[in-house]
């Protein structure tokens, strides 16, 4: 008898998916970060739909603010919404709580929410409330829509071998304070999608170890990292950089005649937020490995 | 220091929904069985939006068959589409597991869950896999999409003092079974939208004794209820009918002229399931009154 742990995320993913029917003609693959939804020819929007959850103990801790997990628990949905091109709209909020939990930390968590959703225009359209035993781990789950332009939507298997790679901001380090405090990259991808359009884009949220993988591999590519040039947090190491995760940054491919151009005007428009260059992608089969990053059920080292 | 028992879980929503921004215009109000979501004055459907979480320990036993618990997930969301009168789409599934839980557990549930797509006709979309602490309880939270034609849109706040109010099947005892094999009526709630407008219509999934002042409530109603003519399941007693919950029958209230010639045509298109007339819509502040239904953070009695 297997357990997750025994076969990790990815592949838990992949078994599941087999045994449920799916949209046969889906404008996103299952990994991507949103799921895309085409209201027929006539719309000049795409739907996008999300869900993403927090649990006590993993992602946040049990004396972390509760605004600023509130914060957190709809940023993390943002961010995918961005990642993709698009903007949040509607937000779904499930809550599972000891019963014996504060109101005073329920609420605190639920003004974290607001202000995010306040942030990026967006509104709660709904929710649920569930207890849980006692003893157990509280849980907020997120689930939204949001919405793309058509011709802005961004994917992460479209990316083709010579591509540069571009990272935004800094790498490593999360859990000093950024993972509950990050601010998704809605305005720098709305930028990008109507000016530069990314061939590729994801965010990076389990870590460049876990992500540029499964970036490359979407889009049937192998890849080059150019270690020298990772956008380190001041007091990271490039371990932390590549597999601390939750950096919540933007990774994107974009045609290479394209990409001196690209850096050169990112940095007049957004002189505060670094944009890099990592490496580009390559051949599926060339380039390099990768290991590490977040895996909820990654197989014990023992 | 108030906890969540001390002030119940209908309280803890007044107070958590008034902390985000929300819907300007909301076609249904925050407490109904979905969000409704209007595309515009072009568009022949609404969507429906819902959210919907079920916990090991609360809403399943850690020994219950995982493909019947799978099943139960998806189609307590899909019996809140039908309660508006619509047809579930696209499902969001999150789950929330013990590393050291069984893959073939994980499986056995995505089966359920697919059971039941397919029988609604509707898809995967996307998903979310978390791990939680070892020892606690695992979490699946299902979010989805529906829709519903404009005109058969059916609210919880529409009912008028007067009409008459019915129940579809039977009630209580849920546990003994039905609550993990149940079937959302979804092919009745469309006839009946079709046919006979129901005026206020919810599915009852606390309890009648919480469901039905909660339709009263919204409608700005009372209610009067004949507890003689309650359709009690065969081996419960009407405490269980009104208290045990989870029996996703469909509640509505239609028009008393109408009243007569739906039980009549329901028997023939419906001969195996019995439909009731348990009472009527009065007078807010006359009427009675009914304790006692489901409640996930029900204040304890000491």
């Amino acid at each position: 008898m297997k357990s997750l742990r025994d076969i990790g995320e990815d592949e838990l993913i992949r078994r599941l998916i087999r045994l449920v029917p799916l949209d046969p003609s889906p404008l996103a693959g299952p990994g991507d970060d949103c799921a895309v939804i085409d209201p027929g020819p006539g719309s000049a929007l795409l739907q996008l739909l999300k869900t993403d959850a927090m649990v006590a103990g993993i992602h946040f801790l049990p004396d972390s603010p509760p605004r600023a997990v509130g914060w957190k628990a709809a940023a993390r949905v943002v961010s995918d919404f961005a990642a993709m091109g698009g903007r949040p709209e509607r937000f779904l909020v499930t809550l599972a709580l000891d019963p014996q939990s504060q109101v005073s930390w329920a609420e605190e968590l639920y003004r974290g929410i607001g202000d995010c959703l306040a942030a990026f225009d967006a509104v709660l359209a709904g929710g649920e409330t569930s207890s849980v035993p006692a003893g157990s781990a509280a849980v907020i789950s997120i689930a939204a829509t949001g919405s793309v332009l058509r011709e802005r939507l961004a994917l992460r298997c479209t990316g083709k071998p010579g591509q540069a790679l571009f990272v935004t901001g800094t790498l490593g380090g999360s859990l000093g304070g950024k993972h509950l405090s990050f601010t998704p990259r809605v305005v720098e991808a709305n930028w990008l999608v109507s000016k530069y359009h990314p061939t590729a884009m994801m965010d990076v949220s389990d870590g460049l170890a876990k992500d540029l993988p499964r970036l490359a591999a979407a889009s049937g590519c192998g890849f080059e990292l150019d270690r020298d040039s990772l956008p380190v947090t001041p007091g990271s190491t490039v371990a932390q950089a590549l597999g601390d995760g939750e950096d919540f940054e933007l990774l994107f491919a974009c045609e290479e005649p394209q990409a001196a151009a690209l850096s050169q005007e990112w940095m007049a428009v957004f002189p505060d937020l670094p944009l890099t260059r990592i490496g580009r992608l390559v051949e599926s089969g060339r380039g390099e490995m990768l290991e590490g990053g977040w895996d909820h059920f990654a197989p014990q080292v023992s």
